[in-house]
């Protein structure tokens, strides 16, 4: 018998990103705008029931949030206390669960994308590694021995505090809720107040892309020695200038001063620090891998 | 049948700790001044060999660093580039394993620590914890569902970067490798090179401590957004003031700045921050689980 079919959302805030398949090779997608969440919703329930004809084994969400991970909570499966117009508490799982009758795997947006770049991308055949996306905000999702890490709640790794250097950078951060955390001073809207245009119309030779390259190298060296993954994978817009990962791995190396032993870590950072290899199709990926743990789980 | 008896070491740069039992409630002990390697196992192997008359079902060894850990490698069970005479590359795992014919659980000596303090103590039950020691350095352990986390080789938390205002503390750090990480402005030395006294000897209400505190907190703020751990255990001689645990609970939650929502966090920061409670028990304690680990893996 063929593998089973999968389904999968990447739910975000301007979009939600449906698919069917079982992996990179018979991936068919469908965009919906994000609106409100019945007229979001009615498309994404559309798109699965003409698609798959029953045949879905389980379907997978990776979501904007913050969400509830926790299984045992009342609130499981639900967007939380989302800024975004009446998708506060809005139950997601449950509206496609009821919809579709299928089991549902369920976790944030960055941990499908790492899932899915472990399975298929730029982690593969990785154990311990870390996803970590750079651009409106900054986010991260920790990989280890092979399952994404959730602990508590969940990782908020861009919003750990580094060092900023208020003489070489007097802007004060862009974040709500820390100022200078690095998010704040090194997500792409931190970048559009500090230089007055957006990232992307800053060019190559811009002092902006060393400082940017300095301050994702101080986050990196941070959750390198924290979560010693085997590799990096960096991505989001601010990522998509390519001559930025020289930078950011020059700065990694200066700050870290030979001080992990390990082969890679010392002499291989070109596969160390590395774009993502599934472009955007990750997200949707990872769905799938989502929607495989939820079906094993319900057997 | 009675439960099985487990050996453990925790092999420390000053001495080895040596245990025999089953946990806390029939630990027996001994203590041996680590000199050279040949003078220092002498008696450790002795205690194994005269207390259980064979009847050890497996050792775990917590050891100071820095050690190989990955088992596929040519050098697993040795300390390898410590700066302590004769230990460069001494087979510790592969002595005690010829010496006594048992199989051996072989971590660092905070992992053993975290380990104990998860199954006996400050962590019993819970699946994702830190502990941390704040001493003579700064080391930290990271368990997730339950098991120590390694990943490339194993984190080095005490060198990560956080803010430090020069103004308010002109000390250069104290690491090094990268002056002022994370134990370059914390560590028990870099009191005593800041302030030109040791820090048992800086009265409570001196300025040192909210420093000291801040530095902390800052840590933990790190670590807790990177690992969403269900709480944090913090040891090590620095933090044998008591008053300090109330001076790091303060500082993380303005740092935090309500960032993190989840009860535990927001509202019972006495309960998410401790100390462990096993004292120095904790080491070998954790070998005792280390030496279970081994026992199931060869059976």
């Amino acid at each position: 018998m063929s593998q089973p079919l999968y389904g999968a959302i990447e739910a975000g805030g301007t979009k939600f990103v449906c698919a069917v398949g079982s992996g990179p090779d018979d991936l068919r997608t469908a965009r919906f705008p994000t609106s409100t969440p019945a007229a979001t919703m009615a498309p994404v329930i559309d798109f699965f029931r003409q698609l798959n004809s029953g045949r879905l084994a389980a379907i997978g969400i990776g979501s904007f949030g913050p969400i509830d991970l926790h299984k045992d909570s009342p609130d499981y499966g639900r967007i939380t206390s989302t800024p975004k117009p009446g998708w506060q508490n809005f139950d997601l799982c449950g509206t496609v669960a009821a919809a579709l009758g299928v089991p549902i795997g369920f976790d944030t947006d960055v941990a499908a994308s790492a899932l899915g770049e472990g399975r298929w991308g730029g982690a593969r055949g990785l154990s311990d590694f870390l996803y970590l996306t750079v651009g409106t905000g900054v986010g991260g999702a920790a990989v280890v021995e092979g399952r994404v890490l959730h602990g508590l709640i969940h990782p908020e790794m861009g919003h750990v505090r580094i060092p900023h250097d208020t003489v070489r950078d007097p802007f004060a951060g862009s974040c709500p809720y820390h100022a200078d955390c690095f998010e704040g001073l090194a997500c792409g809207p931190a970048m559009n107040a500090r230089w007055g245009v957006p990232a992307q119309q800053l060019p190559p030779d811009h002092e902006a892309w060393a400082l940017e390259a300095n301050y994702i190298a101080l986050g990196l060296v941070n959750f390198a020695l924290t979560l010693s993954p085997q590799r990096m994978l960096l991505g989001g817009g601010v990522m998509q200038q390519p001559h930025i990962f020289e930078l950011v791995r020059d700065d990694f190396a200066r700050l870290l001063n030979g001080y992990v032993q390990h082969d890679e870590v010392l002499h291989h950072l070109d596969s160390y620090i590395v774009p993502p290899s599934l472009g955007g199709d990750a997200g949707v990926l990872g769905g799938f891998v989502l929607a495989e743990q939820a079906r094993k789980e319900q057997q």
